[in-house]
């Protein structure tokens, strides 16, 4: 087959390893020659912070972070890294925490060392947002991703193991999705197999051993893995339904994510065979469904969105919202009937692989 | 398993398509906002860049390429660069033309888009090197990075079979060598997957159809890959070996390449399965050695070194030089035992399965 495809890569320093946060820091500090740190964390992961910095010099500890990045809690981060001739941004914390640092880098340049808590994958994306009156802008700008980015999965130990499994989900959701997105592509591909690959070995290593490194180590990385694939490749399929169940519907994020996934892969898969076959060697796995619904099962992943809010009745008007959101690439004609039956099929819990190919 | 490692992503578009270069260097230019072009493409390759660039405007076609970047030829470019105030080099060519490049851009900063017209792999690198009194200079920076690279695999239609197979075995070697080079880790062993699985699926398809383009598509974008691996990831043990075999024993590049890989692939295989599978894998293959020794029955690689000037009596020497330059993290303990048997093998071309693994 031919390849045609425009990939951006972004130019970005990961640093992994445990128990290693202050180590990496000081040397990508010493790398950037940076002298007036400006240290972001929310009041959540201040402690966190202050003990990986204990023995960096700070100029600023800033603490001020809300969820959304409102205009404001950025403009009075921008004016402290002014007044302080900040040269360094260290973010250490989940989203929101990376995207105030961010807010900061896309009006002052001032480079971004980024120390994740979580598996959000912000400190992966070019992409920033802000809030504003209620109503959030977003944008891209090369500025505002992280020179380096530090992983330490001790820092991960704090996120109940509930919530990495579904923020796991979600970066398997990531992965999946971006093999038939817009951008989809041969590059962000290889790294939605690997992606899967660490997300489907260290989940159910997470529930075996909340504390043990080697399954928080793999979901981490896998998390950034899905992060690249998804900036890379944009939405696909699955997140056009997820997107409006969640904000028609108001189903809850994770568990919508989790629950629709195995259905939009069988709903797709037969006409993405290289994509379902690329899926599968990552599952290790005789077909891609299969190893997802061996690792929803090992996680106890959530099984019909019946138990989250969503009903029969809703089902004709998320279609005629949904239909009008289908990426233009996906590789089976969406129709009201077929995404019917997808739906249907998600609320009830039915298996996944009896959907109907033909319509 | 725990995670360590550090991984640094170099930032660049890839735009690929074939017969699209005229297309994309539009697209690319009008990206970068630039108004004066330089051109630099050796006589050679000028007919082709004349063709590619008809209707864009270009203010300086630069044709003095000469191998290997002679600090007199570079200071040229760089004049007449300075003189026209030069905003965006084009390099149309292989590794010399985007030598010449980078280093115009190593001291201007002038941002480089590459149309590679061979699988050198230089256009993904951000290593530049120069000569001087036959001398050669190597350095790292990322200012000779291009920014854009351009993949059209019609431009590599002129590459007879011969070369594009003892080109694309190169990059092969790059990638399996990437898997325990010093710099190894995660993310550039998933591109070297990648890379193996497209050389592999191209290079038996340019001997059976030389003019088609989905061979040339994915032998280049298989080449592709196996550079940015190999600039990740360092030179491992293969590359230590032939490096000595070619400088010490004058053995011609692409033949001892193609030769003693196998034989490094047995010698490390048993000792790092990982990489083993993940070749394997990426091959399609039980093992990653019955892969590679498929593909290079299909394209006729070279058998033994013995047909390319090397012998017995060499090998007591050869091993003494090579041992100084083992990497210290090969996954096999490298003896002048062990390392002997490789090369006596390799000299022979008896099968490299039969290394022994307990030496």
């Amino acid at each position: 087959m031919a390849l045609n495809f425009d990939h951006e890569t972004l130019g970005q320093r990961v640093c992994f390893g445990a128990g290693q946060a202050t180590s990496n820091l000081k040397a990508a500090l010493a790398a950037l020659e940076a002298t007036k740190v400006m240290v972001i964390a929310g009041d959540f992961e201040l402690p966190m912070a202050k003990r990986i910095l204990s023995d960096i010099e700070v100029a600023v500890w800033h603490s001020d972070v809300v969820m959304h990045v409102p205009v404001e809690t950025a403009e009075a981060a921008r004016k402290i890294a002014a007044e302080n001739n900040i040269d360094a941004l260290v973010s250490v914390g989940g989203g929101s925490t990376t995207g105030l640092a961010k807010a900061v880098a896309l009006t002052s340049g001032i480079p971004i060392i980024a120390v994740p808590s979580t598996y959000a994958g912000s400190e992966a994306t070019n992409v920033w947002g802000l809030t504003e009156a209620a109503r959030k802008t977003t944008g891209v700008d090369n500025k505002v991703l992280p020179a380096v980015v530090i992983y330490d999965s001790e820092l991960t130990l704090s996120l109940p193991v509930e919530m990495s499994v579904a923020s796991g989900l979600n970066g398997m959701a990531h992965c999946i999705d971006s093999l038939w997105a817009p951008k989809a592509d041969p590059i962000n591909a290889a790294m939605v197999v690997e992606g899967i690959r660490a997300l489907a070995a260290g989940l159910p290593k997470i529930i075996a051993d909340p504390t043990g490194i080697p399954g928080r180590d793999e979901a981490l990385y896998g998390a950034y893995l899905a992060a690249v694939s998804f900036a890379s490749a944009g939405s696909g399929l699955h997140h056009k339904i997820c997107h409006v169940l969640g904000g028609t519907f108001n189903l809850p994020h994770a568990q919508t994510h989790a629950t629709v996934l195995p259905y939009v892969l069988a709903f797709n898969a037969p006409f993405a065979p290289e994509a379902e076959k690329r899926a599968a060697v990552a599952f290790g796995t005789a077909t891609a469904l299969e190893g997802l619904q061996k690792l929803r099962a090992e996680v106890n992943a959530p099984e019909k969105l019946a138990d989250y809010g969503f009903s029969a009745d809703g089902i004709a008007e998320a279609v005629s919202i949904i239909l009008e959101k289908v990426p233009a690439n996906n590789p089976r004609p969406v129709t009201a009937e077929n995404l019917s039956e997808l739906l249907t099929a998600a609320l009830n819990g039915t298996d996944p692989a009896a959907l109907s190919t033909q319509n």
